[in-house]
């Protein structure tokens, strides 16, 4: 999808992990932009962002690298949010959209309402793509390519603002949902932020174990284990500021999650088989709603890799 | 991996589901023995067993199936073992091997052993193989390859018998490594039967959510929540029973994962946010010493199908 007039002059990507770096190589091939402009305070981030030559132009100073744009699209961790919002803000031009990828919305944008000069300009928005993999040489062009952009406008942003990052998605490949921030956390929460904590908390678990060997571990991951290690080495830093920043409905998940797993514990200690197999079959039609709704393959090579 | 001389002269596949069905396949290509019989009590197993020709020979008996072979493979649940034995040790020739596939096994053996004439005949086995997918037509001759294959002979087993177990395994491509079934069950305990379980309680946890949609939950699956889905789709038959036959070792990692849980929510509950990068940044390593194990690829598709 390639527009004739583009869709901006000159964006700026805050942050160049693997989000970042996907936005500017996807907005590059896209032809969204005449300009990108790129933030790492990380030298060594710098460096690779010019040797993969990600952006036209990557600075280590978040003023500089805004002056000019009517784009800038925030990617770094939820926790440096207000920084940087009050760094740029004394830089920025009349009309300059800010955006950013952020996955949990409520308490982010609460916290940066009061440091804009008019809450107009911030259109917050969440592509719901990514890998387990981060930094700025993990990133790729067709990573937002056919999956969900979630935008949660605030009570003031002017529709031609919101539209314009509706486009931005759109032209990037993606579809555009929009609804509100409460709605975007509490779906977040049991689709998304509860896995990983069930994830990195089973992945703790084992590595705790001391009558069980690691290797022994390690060698018979393929049979369960190995697809949560997968999601638990997702970015730490990243998903320290999601838990920190969805709370309330994260504790909510955790509560209802672990009545169900008392429940289950119980089935398993009294024996009642017929409860387990109920329970075990209506989760299976849960899988089959996903595969019509083409949201996975049923040939996915779940435990089909290689043993070595 | 051929032999000259073939290992077993007659074979009998009890149950054709997944594993059963594979079993047949990988013998056949694999030229393991002269002639294979498969049982099923299901007719409709039977005529897929016919139609894919997945044995020489198929029946409703499992007298009628056992006579003449020198290896029979339970590939049923664990709860029809006990009746399996008893119906069948009265039509075996002496010298026959019984195996199985089963997940679970110091609470099977024991429950065995006394059904047995002699515990020399049977050698327990766990091919640690499968996919989310169940029956007789989910089957595929490569489903061993580059697999382990977990025996745990009892104290009576003649060496030449587990020789012959061995032989059989590595024949269809597949590693074998020997323990003690109070090893087994407690190493499967952590790396299958509790990532099952916890599986199926968040997709159960999920589907009984009331102001989450369920349209929301498909939609937005590819966040996380998919990847449980895929688990949580295995057959609830064979699951009920390995839970019901590792039962305290399954309680005791629950236990573990539950305590970890109830750390892990506090720490968000009061925005500990050092402790959850720490734990954050452990889990990594773990899947850092799967990648180098090549037990998983560092380009497993997570997250990547397409959205429709």
């Amino acid at each position: 999808m390639t527009n004739k007039k583009k869709l901006f002059k000159q964006i700026t990507i805050i942050g160049l992990g693997l989000i970042g770096s996907s936005l500017a190589l996807s907005i590059k091939k896209n032809k969204i932009s005449s300009k990108t402009v790129g933030y790492s305070r990380s030298s060594k981030t710098r460096n690779t962002s010019k040797r993969l030559n990600l952006v036209d132009k990557v600075s280590n100073k978040l003023e500089e690298s805004v002056r000019g744009s009517d784009l800038i699209i925030i990617c770094t961790p939820l926790s440096s949010y207000s920084n940087i919002i009050k760094k740029i803000i004394p830089h920025i031009s009349k009309g300059t959209i800010i955006s950013d990828v952020g996955s949990a919305k409520e308490k982010t944008i609460n916290e940066i309402i009061p440091l804009l000069s008019n809450d107009d300009i911030f259109i917050p928005a969440h592509p719901i793509a990514g890998t387990e993999k981060s930094g700025p040489s993990a990133g790729f062009a067709e990573l937002f390519d056919d999956r969900w952009c979630i935008i949660t406008p605030l009570k003031n942003n002017k529709k031609s603002h919101i539209n314009k990052v509706k486009n931005l998605w759109k032209s990037l490949g993606s579809d555009v949902e929009v609804m509100s921030p409460q709605r975007h956390d509490r779906v977040m929460a049991i689709t998304s932020h509860l896995p990983h904590l069930i994830a990195y908390n089973i992945v703790s678990t084992a590595a705790d174990l001391e009558n069980v060997t690691k290797s022994d571990i390690i060698k018979y991951s393929a049979s369960g284990f190995r697809d949560f290690t997968r999601i638990a080495s997702s970015d730490p830093t990243m998903w320290r500021d999601i838990f920190l920043n969805n709370k309330e409905a994260v504790l909510e998940m955790i509560s209802r999650f672990t009545e169900d797993l008392t429940a289950l514990q119980k089935s398993i200690r009294w024996e009642d088989g017929k409860s387990l197999h109920k329970l075990f079959s209506k989760t299976r039609k849960v899988r089959d709603k996903i595969i019509s709704a083409g949201q996975d393959t049923v040939d996915a090579d779940f435990g089909r890799s290689k043993k070595r």
